[in-house]
């Protein structure tokens, strides 16, 4: 029995390819799954790996970089930057780690990325400090846990596709980022879509097949 | 068996006097109470009363004034107004019984009232042109359904005890009031507090608890 | 007092005008803001009207449309159609209200839009037999019930955006559209995106969020 | 005070024997039971032992077969295999344990067991590419995490009876597995049945009552 | 716009004919599908018919046949009975809805049924009285509200399939349904399966797929 | 600033002495409640005392005694034995832990306890073989996990007091023990009882209070 | 088909005879079930009657005796009353119906009654005023709402069996009696056990348990 | 990219400096931030600091002082204390953690704080004993967890502002703080607000503006 079924045309069929899930994996499947993508597809790419399983990994492909912050793992040569710029932009520091694995999965997908840390609404003027950049970007990318007002806020001031992206970041009732999905998925400005609670590389995703698709439809 | 066991003391104890709350009530328990409340203490109040039972308690004490919006009848003459202001914010139009509720409370216990309607955060400049007018209260109540962010960011901007009131406005996800009661509980601005969702009285009471006790203490 | 805050620059703000939400208004609220809009905006939208209400409205205003099906009104001429058109995909045919919302919204926004009606996965032939066409769509919208799988199904198999709505249609421990929300959030197909339940709404404004940026951005 | 109550004839009753649950047991109690059924069927049944537990057991039956993968032990020879088989097909790679469980358990009751692996619904034509051979068994098991569409789609395409597994893989609004046992709940699908999240072992259970059953009633 | 995308080979795929859910149609949507499903397979039939859409219904098709009590609808002559057959068994009196809804579900299919009502757990002796029948049965669907019980005893007592079904009878704490389910998932007795809340046509249809399909695979 | 406020006269108020709860304590707070209330009573009672926990407090205090599975440590002499008997019957062999805190929590109030272990509904026959010695009760404590079912089996067959524990054992939909505690609040069975999740020492305070108060008042 | 299974040894087997539960049932249902157990017992008892088929059954039965706030009804004469008296005592008025359904089902039982009204935490003094008429009582049944916080206080302050009966009273994050029976169920005051939201009848019947079983027991 | 946006201006703002979050952070990160805001304001304070992380801290701020039980850290000198006191009140030890984060925030803002521990309402008499000391607090914050009913109770007895805050001790249907929660918010005592579970900061913060603005407004 062979633990996978690998799926060498998704890149034809959905614009991206194959990307490596290594949360409940062993480092030997982590390990021949990115070789077999990086064979197919000239890179490969990871999300989810734990710090201790990447040693494991590292000590078997040693050209392959690994990002602590994010948990992920590309190997071989990055694509050439498209022209249109994605933000990312956080509420608060806890919310690194998961705006880590949507700038990773970016960078893997060629897109520029603009930082935006810290920013949330407790203190708004932060925000008014830097929303004519934000403005620049092609696609908005908000990570925000607690009661994930951020992205509303932004959603009333950009007219960009906005994806916000809700943290397990807090305690006590927000129950492991139920707060913020709640929050985003109820916000009174129109037009944001919303993923999976610490989904990063989702909202990354989904900014992919904006970017891809309006480029290349006719 | 008599329905109810008055609490004449309850003005001297906790600084206000018993209030009626008329939602599952008849007609004449309603009428029989605010009689005996108006006996006592000079005046009367009662929260939740439908529009159809109204008429039927109107018909019975004519001198009582109902309001319709937010659903609170009142006996008796007002007393004089204090000097310091309270705040009533709302995001959305959605929310004004809630805040109507909250206002005709403050107004039996004789506290002058701002109001602000409105300016939720989907277009924060709205926030942004009366946010100097919201400093001068003593206290802010906000009133939001949805995501239930504007707390968050009106308690970023004041230094006055901000109380915050979810309701349930809002489709979906915002599961009946949910959504904005575990947002605001979850808030990222420090010191708020919240109380029930719909709860436009007790957040009267609690904005008079903060005026009348911190008058009144040693 | 005055019971709204109008937003005129959000069409410069957000690439969109001001929507009317009618769901808890009168119908003279309504009529007013319907107006209002349409003054300063040459045209003007309102969703979730009441089919009752929807009569006074129209006795108030004899050039408006109403589409009783999504529960929509328009008001003034729609602009011309833009060139890339969206595909919105429903599961089943109780999920057609939602889907009419999101198309009469697109209407209004200028998006030409392509339908595909009852195609839910359980008879999965039916997707593969138009799934060329929806390919053709610059942005899919996949509405969908019970289970909401049929988002995960079709981002599997098109590069474009995809913006999940589930919907409350279903029963027993559908739990009022939780059960599909909770399956779309949780897609194993990469970079979808999901609104609140039963959204049209949202989804049609997610959309035009991306076309029209893309088309506006430097 | 003895610590269990033995059920010798639940085969008679039941049509299967007695299996010990080894979750919250200790090594002691786990050796005692499966010698205890050993001697009374002639063969014995563990699931859920953890890997360090399955240590001392095996040192005190060094006869028994502990599968790690699916934390299954087993004890005895096994019976000969029926004549009709029961397909097996997971998601996703991390559904492998749960399917192990089941595997192990049908091996145990004598059933040939077809596995289909890591064909769930975000590429379609992995399923599609083996559905001829799904159509083989006389019962199809479906394990599942994430929105546990998988299901669905196999229950379109084929006539068997169909046991639905939901698995707490997934993170966020997945809950451990509540994600997909209401979309499996919710099938669009006529005739799928669920059984409680990674229980393998009564998936296998079910598969079991029902070819047993009809080939032994009247 | 058609609204409906019919499948006529639902049959020769899956074992059984479309059903017509009549919830959210109109009485022409649920005239002209059972109408063109009868021209197709020969009878036809729907499930949640409320009593005031029959009505319409029947005057245009005066041959179809309403259940009340179940709220089906059948057209068409129904098919010569099996040999083997189905029991249901309801704990109590305010499940027989759900269980006429799986009992005419069966007779469309052809499957006789047994009866067993109001023998739940309370009082387990009205159960023993009759498990002799019952286990006569090739297939058992047990029909529980309030704490879900019923299937966890007679699946003890029984050696055949066993198909649960959650009713949303019982109150407060019930949560529609929510208890039964959860109590259903987490029997103690192994092997038995769940359909969702009220679901009795799909108890139905699970047990058409059990005898069905041992029927005809090799 | 002290860390407990003691309630001596407890015993003459409610007729129990006052237990120490030591789950979040420090070894030297359970050792000073433990010898406090001892002074004062005569003997002391611990709950929740994890292991390691027990080994400091019994090397300070070597006449207690520590009973591992139960987790509950008693100082001084027990009481003389009361004449009636309480029963105490568990589903499974994992519920033991409950059931023997409710054992020692009798023991220490002076109840004669008889036990009935592992007989759960799917065996039915092991509760009918015990049936007529848990008649002989007093009072019934009934403790079972997963769907929770044998309290309202035993209600309908004994006329006692029947207090129903739900215990976390189960997995998947278990949800920590909240499918036993809907299952058990929504008994068919008229009179049952319900305490908290695990709570093995409230059920036996509640059944003492049934016994002492029926002993003693007029 | 019949509808119902008579249980005529309920009386012998539980202590109490069956009693009849009305909500779903028709007139015709409840009529015959009241009769045929008038018959058997000598009087006959029904719960959760609604106004409108009250009528009904009481022209078909003008010698049973309705009671429209608690919604039971009784047929048959009463027994007489027992020596030892159950307190019934509510939070708030709003709290009375599911009192009145407690007191009818002990009248039915035998059982003399203590009322309690109207005497919540919010004002301790009203229920210290009372608590030494509490204290005479052999059983304490508490009814509340909102917080459910009445219990706890009560349990403190008496020695004798207490039962609590969350009620759906309250709005908001009440959740419909969630809130009450969560505050029951994690009461610090020991001893104490809860039934199901609004569950007057169980109340009832659990005391009815406690003293008959006292009086017969060896 | 610097991992944070400091906030120099939020005393002018809020009336109070920023405080360090320290759950999810570094030492490097806390001992940046710590020294950052004394430099700005003087003195410096973090919150969730556990005790492994404390150690690394303080060896890099020799003149911090870490407060073990409340996991707090302050830097600097305290300002002098204002002349109104702030009650904390405990519902138990176990609430001891909660109430030191408070208190150890008030000393820092200024406040005194007079402290009232263990006297939770099931011995309400330990409340009386004391309730006129605590009447002499400007500020009232209650810190319960279980049922959450002390609030209720005190709410009842004093008019001062009082601040609920449900803390997650307690198991099983305690939910982690959930049940606590659920009752303060819906408390029958009118006028009491609520803050997150565990947010003894929040409830501080919450104290400082009732304090801090009364003071300071016109």
């Amino acid at each position: 029995m062979h633990h996978s079924t690998v799926d060498p045309e998704r890149l034809a069929r959905q614009g991206f390819p194959e990307v490596v899930y290594c949360q409940s994996k062993t480092a030997e499947q982590v390990t021949d799954n990115l070789r077999a993508l990086a064979a197919a597809n000239g890179r490969a790419f990871g999300t989810r790996l734990p710090a201790d399983l990447a040693e494991a990994v590292l000590a078997a492909l040693p050209d392959a970089v690994y990002e602590p912050l994010g948990r992920t793992i590309s190997l071989g040569a990055m694509p050439p930057e498209n022209a249109r710029a994605i933000a990312i932009v956080t509420a608060g520091t806890s919310d690194l780690p998961i705006a880590e694995e949507a700038a990773a999965t970016l960078a893997f997908l060629g897109h520029p990325v603009l930082r935006f840390n810290d920013i949330g609404v407790a203190g708004i003027h932060r925000l008014h400090a830097r929303i004519d950049e934000i403005r620049n970007a092609s696609v908005v990318i908000v990570v925000a846990g607690m009661e994930g007002a951020l992205p509303s806020v932004i959603g009333g001031l950009v007219a960009a596709p906005l994806i916000a992206v809700p943290t397990s970041v807090g305690y006590g009732a927000a129950f492991e980022g139920l707060a913020a999905l709640l929050g985003m998925l109820n916000s009174c400005a129109a037009g944001l879509t919303v993923v999976n609670i610490d989904n990063g590389f989702g909202a990354a995703m989904a900014a992919h097949r904006i970017l891809h698709s309006t480029h290349t439809s006719p």
